[in-house]
């Protein structure tokens, strides 16, 4: 793509009311705009990373037998008042909103009541099971304060997943391959190292514990404990010598760290399928309860914590896999040149964002940085008489002369 | 994917409430369900035909030059009360909510508003002109009533696109190469020969005509006049003998007709980039307006346009662009040989829904004609004794015997 016809501009400056830097960077970079306090919309740069994220989470469900469908933002409050979550009492965070005749109706901030309705069209028997589904789509939730960014969004992106399991066995054995995926997904993001697996409280339905997936970072929310050794933690809200106990962790092996959580798995057991009414028929005619599990990941918020953890003073460093173009191709007054280059790398699959702005090299220079795609390509009369392209990656200091034969070779490793 | 793994099962009748044809099939078929009225869930098979579409939609759209984005749902009621839309006496159709302060919110049902907010960030120069931006997007409607399936939703999936000009000249470039891809669009879904460039009202903003697209059929709600000859049509509502005479058309060239608009096409003038003080510096330094175009076309109502035109009395006959899958495999007592089969479509990069469950022909034969599916093959002993598969389109009634490789040719082309 042409950089004089991207309509996006990069920015000096940052909304003075944005103090979370992974927002700053990507609204000076031209990524995402501030709609209001945790509500961004995505720009065609930050939508390519969205879609990234997207396509990597996608291929790790589907992987562990994942059917993808789309739930409704608009729900019907009867089938949320049968679990008792209507009640603003009882669950603090929704947003509500009325249709013309008065009737109440509820703006998704979670879907186990109407996944679990939905799939009462379809379940009755043992023979069923056991299946998984899931969804990437925008959550709502109200939230009294947000001011990290990305991180912690009214309006974001998440893809969630469900399984429905005839007994224990079959649960327990979905919910691991669900976390092995979890675990691949954090490894494709270039998190895989800091990224722990978390006991943390089950909540309300099941005394089990539930596992979050806690990425290091300063600017994390949360306190975990972490075994580096086991590569495993503890969220401190479930710390108690008991609990260390049930779960084989010595209190002196354990690092206090900040952590923000990219993703989280529960246990349900039979709360929601009960209350619905959903049941099954097992081998001897019987009827039986089902056994849920339900499993986050906040795709918007991974985006945010590749941005927080990867950049530097100059701007943003995308990692391969992510990236919204693999490859930032710089005219330094050499276009001819420049856009024959661009034709030889797309049609090899190459994805080119081409800086064909008349534009100083200073400020050419300083947008790669911000934009930071993982590799800068300098066509100028310099690199050319050299013998070719002068390619800097983002994340190292030293550029390379090459032919763009040795730059494709380069970029298909 | 294996059919005994698809959650979702079809069903000998539809909800008792259920009127609409399309919504009626779909919901038999297992592509979606209702959560209320206008308001549908996309089951996986569902899912497939939507994303089909917006793959199509997307590449026309991206072959104009659209650049694509993402605008939030939620959205903050200052920018709507610059255009005098965020009045429920003037916008009678907003769904509205409230942050946990009392702040009132929208629920975006569209998005021009925050388009230009979002681009007066980048946009001053007339050097940045022409632009197009689109988004494929959930939007909300208060409808008082929702009782046509998927071709009228509270909810519903729609591509929208704005255009930015700097004069007159470019913005009647930019609208042509729009309605062009639109045309495309629906050629590609199978419904060009009965889709009409249709003359309609350009609202309160110009004197001018805007463009809707109408597709013909009987449940359609809007009466369009067209001359078929031309190609071209009138909606009722400016029908008159002025309006005839200055675009050239004669009453007795016209026939009445049933048509579902399916897109449409305004001319916006200035009036949302004026109220919003977007405005640019020309060539000698001077400020001017901007001109808008926007555009639309109804993703998720479109799925249900096919699915009411392209079905029988047996079920749902999906063309090949948006079909869930290319091929419905159907085992009769011959799994093993079957999968070996499937493995080898697959392999050809061929979609394949495999009904390796263990049930009767007659029933594997009927869910078969509901789904819809293109191609259908089927293996049994005798199909195999007769030398391989058994091969039947879904719009044809005779069967051909075939071996996978004359398969594999005749889905190639």
């Amino acid at each position: 793509m042409k950089q004089s016809q991207l309509f996006t501009k990069t920015k000096k400056e940052a909304p003075s009311d944005e103090v979370a830097k992974n927002a700053q960077l990507l609204i000076r970079a031209g990524f995402i705009h501030k709609e209001m306090a945790g509500v961004y919309a995505y720009m065609p740069l930050g939508l390519r990373v969205l879609e990234n994220i997207k396509r990597i989470v996608r291929e790790e469900m589907n992987a562990v037998g994942g059917q993808e469908l789309m739930m409704t933002t608009l729900q019907p409050k009867e089938i949320w008042e049968k679990t008792g979550r209507w009640d603003d009492a009882k669950v603090d965070n929704w947003f509500k909103t009325k249709l013309v005749n008065g009737t109440e109706l509820g703006v998704g901030l979670t879907h186990e009541e109407p996944i679990v309705d939905a799939v009462s069209n379809y379940l009755n028997s043992y023979k069923g099971m056991p299946f998984s589904v899931y969804q990437i789509q925008n959550k709502f939730r109200n939230e009294k304060r947000a001011k990290s960014g990305i991180l912690r969004g009214r309006e974001f992106l998440m893809k969630d997943m469900y399984t429905f399991c005839k007994d224990q066995e079959q649960h327990e054995q979905e919910y691991e391959k669900i976390v092995a995926a979890y675990h691949r997904v954090y490894a494709r993001l270039g998190l895989g190292e800091i990224t722990y697996r978390t006991y943390a409280d089950g909540g309300i339905f099941t005394p089990r514990f539930s596992d979050e997936f806690q990425t290091l970072t300063e600017v994390g929310e949360d306190t975990i404990y972490v075994d580096e050794k086991k590569r495993i933690a503890i969220n401190e809200e479930i710390l108690t010598d008991e609990n260390l106990k049930k779960l084989g962790l010595d209190r002196n092996d354990l690092v206090a760290k900040k952590g923000v959580e990219v993703g989280n798995t529960f246990h349900l057991e039979s709360k929601y399928t009960d209350a619905l009414d959903l049941f099954y028929i097992d081998e001897k005619g019987e009827k039986q309860s089902i056994l849920m599990g339900c499993y986050g990941i906040g795709v918007s918020r991974l985006m945010g914590v590749v941005a927080e953890l990867f950049s530097d003073d100059k701007g943003l460093v995308w990692p391969e896999n992510v990236a919204p173009f693999a490859v930032h191709l710089l005219s330094l007054g050499q276009d001819e040149e420049t856009e024959k280059i661009c034709i030889e790398l797309e049609k090899n699959g190459i994805e080119v964002l081409f800086d064909d702005r008349d534009a100083q090299a200073g400020a050419k220079f300083a947008d790669s940085d911000l934009i930071g795609i993982p590799c800068r390509v300098v066509v100028s009369k310099k690199s050319l008489a050299a013998g070719g392209l002068e390619v800097k990656m983002r994340n190292e200091s030293e550029s390379k002369i090459m032919t763009v034969e040795e730059l494709l070779q380069m970029l298909k490793k």
